[in-house]
């Protein structure tokens, strides 16, 4: 590890880098690594270089630190003419995490924790989710060979529980309130010393900034006017923020984008806050929305989204199902299949337009956080066409129709 | 286009490259475009490059000709220190290509496909599938904004025609012998111009070089002496095989890695005609096998891939369900979920090992197809274990089993 410390994000204490612990001593808030204020790109063949070999200045690994990796990240920003022309925008971006290697951009902050918990000699990692982070924790801890516990809810349905259970974890279906989960994580974490790589730790955090930085060398070190983020704990709109804001401080862009923290209308304890001028957020009541993947209704760094949103001068928005829904197909439409919570930006930038919050000048970028095949249930929603014909009508029936 | 023709793999008869029936008149095999001797990579920074660009001198496309692409290949190549070990060869990688933009390799093809297609002015575009190449072709259709028609079986399960459908192409379930389908597709495509993009039309057959060019600059220009390929129409061996040999005739690579044609033993026409030493591939009865994605009873390359792999010097060989699941299994323990067809290569591996077909001294490379949540039916076959506990007692539990 490089000479650095972990530092709250809100009253600034600091700590060592080897602490687990995700939350300060004092005030609760979350954490963050040390902030890099010098650093550059080291140049390489992408074919045969991990994010944490290009941005190596960015993050706090020695050389030898950053040995387990299933070549996550260097995904595909892809531009909609189309979509700018209809929702009258100068330019619009998707960035498609569903390209990593378990389909969606928990694997970058995976990476991140996994070879933090390596370097410190954690035989033992864990987390706290029945998606996303799951099976990417679950994936990493099998390539690397550690004992890897997954706490999911006894509810799980089995199309979510299989895809974790390929990967051979100690998978627990515990009984009892979710969100004490998360607390009890870390109780056991102290005490077995398991390294619990949840959603918001520092290392996760650090990994989401990765984002940030292949975004900056795409565009010519013209970063977007806008980011939208679908934003349940809160974990990867800080990194993706701290991303931007690094690369600015070291020189490399001139502006960091507004953020758009985008959450569903069925749970948006943090837009919710907003709206009603509070400093913290509170647990959101009977959260229902068809986004699973960002249905969390108390996340541990609501705070901190609350306080560098509004600093930053970004915007706070809650979508539908049905917008979701929508955004969904007309994101397929364009190519690019994205689970529920991955077509939430979409949605927040339609709904945006119409509100006038962005306008014509400004160019957009949406993050679409995970693939369509990790929900396909939500298919059913949508009102699919499909056809029917004997094959000796076959010729017939395509000239009456295409 | 730049100046190039289509030359017929059997009878080396030559025709138009831009003819779409993708069979040779005089004796019905199929066609390929015409090998490049000369070029070599077009340098650049590969976040801001798309595959038909940085092997641009290896496609007949000219520079405004490569307009559509979801940001294809560029996939991983993953080392397992641990498999090579268990299965002593001198080491092993996998080519993981479940993270392309519609989780299989066939968006290479397909954006290959695609682009000739729009060179050419077809405003209509198709394919007979029921899996991977139905959702890559309308993922890219619905980029491109072309008409896109899909034949599929009329008994494709729910689960397989909503993740094809959502792209919103015109999906026809044809009730009727799904063999003659293909054909019929010819004969449809020709009268109402309609470019069907088939498994191993020229074009894709192109795309699929790709794997090779990638895997030359991610291996140093040292290709592996085995690559073993799921072999399905035989279209993509074929084209795997043609990257490594246009490599090697403009002097990027010294040799020509040997191949291994792997089938699922519940549908393995080619391995059948080879163990027969036949010439020609006949129709496989009853093809049954949980590797739905090569299940093909009569692969139209089929006899091209016997000549190819027999002047190669390679391997046929054929691996049961159980072999299939349990490399399945294996590969997710090394951080790689495949869909079954995907863990084809692993199996088959194994197999040779045993059979000592491939030896300690040999470097290995396996095509992993596709992903995992491309069918996670097959999930059920697993004896996947989980535990329960309730909260309280969760402390205690983990204590016990970690």
């Amino acid at each position: 590890m490089k000479n650095t410390n972990l530092i709250c994000t809100n009253c600034k204490k600091t700590f060592p880098i080897d602490r687990i612990y995700p939350r300060c001593d004092s005030c609760a808030e979350p954490l963050e690594v040390q902030r890099v204020t010098s650093g550059t790109i080291i140049d390489g063949d992408i074919l045969r270089q991990t994010i944490l070999e290009r941005y190596a200045d960015f993050f706090p690994f020695s050389e030898g630190e950053r040995t387990i990796s299933l070549r996550e990240g260097f995904t595909p920003l892809v531009k909609s003419s189309r979509l700018a022309f209809e929702l009258r925008v100068k330019s619009l971006f998707f960035k498609n995490e569903s390209q990593n290697p378990t389909w969606s951009f928990k694997d970058r902050g995976t990476v991140s924790g996994v070879n933090h918990a390596l370097s410190l000699g954690y035989e033992r990692i864990g987390t706290v989710s029945s998606g996303n982070m799951a099976v990417s924790v679950a994936a990493y801890g099998a390539r690397a060979k550690l004992k890897t516990v997954i706490f999911v809810s006894v509810n799980i349905p089995p199309e979510k529980l299989d895809p974790i259970a390929i990967y051979d974890p100690l998978l627990i279906r515990v009984d009892g309130d979710y969100g004490d989960l998360y607390f009890q994580s870390l109780a056991i974490g102290k005490e077995r010393d398991i390294y619990f790589i949840n959603s918001d730790v520092p290392f996760r955090v650090e990994g989401s900034k990765t984002i940030a930085f292949e975004v900056c060398e795409e565009m010519n070190f013209e970063p977007p006017d806008f980011v939208i983020v679908p934003t349940s704990s809160g974990g990867n709109l800080r990194g993706i923020m701290k991303g931007f804001e690094e690369f600015k401080d070291c020189g490399l862009i001139k502006k960091v984008p507004r953020f758009i923290c985008a959450q569903a209308s069925g749970c948006a304890p943090i837009c919710k806050a907003y709206s009603e001028n509070n400093e913290k957020v509170s647990p959101f009541q009977d959260p229902d929305t068809i986004a699973h993947a960002i249905e969390n209704p108390f996340p541990p760094s609501g705070n901190e989204v609350l306080r560098r949103i509004r600093e930053n001068g970004g915007i706070f928005v809650a979508v539908t199902d049905d917008e979701i829904l929508r955004a969904q197909k007309r994101l397929a439409e364009e190519g690019i299949f994205a689970q529920p919570a991955g077509a939430v930006p979409l949605a927040a930038l339609a709904k945006l337009r119409e509100d006038r919050k962005i306008d014509e000048e400004n160019t957009v970028l949406c993050i679409v956080t995970g693939g369509g095949l990790k929900y396909t249930a939500a298919l059913e929603k949508h009102n699919l066409k499909t056809a029917e014909c004997r094959i000796e009508n076959l010729a017939d029936f395509v000239r009456k129709r295409l």
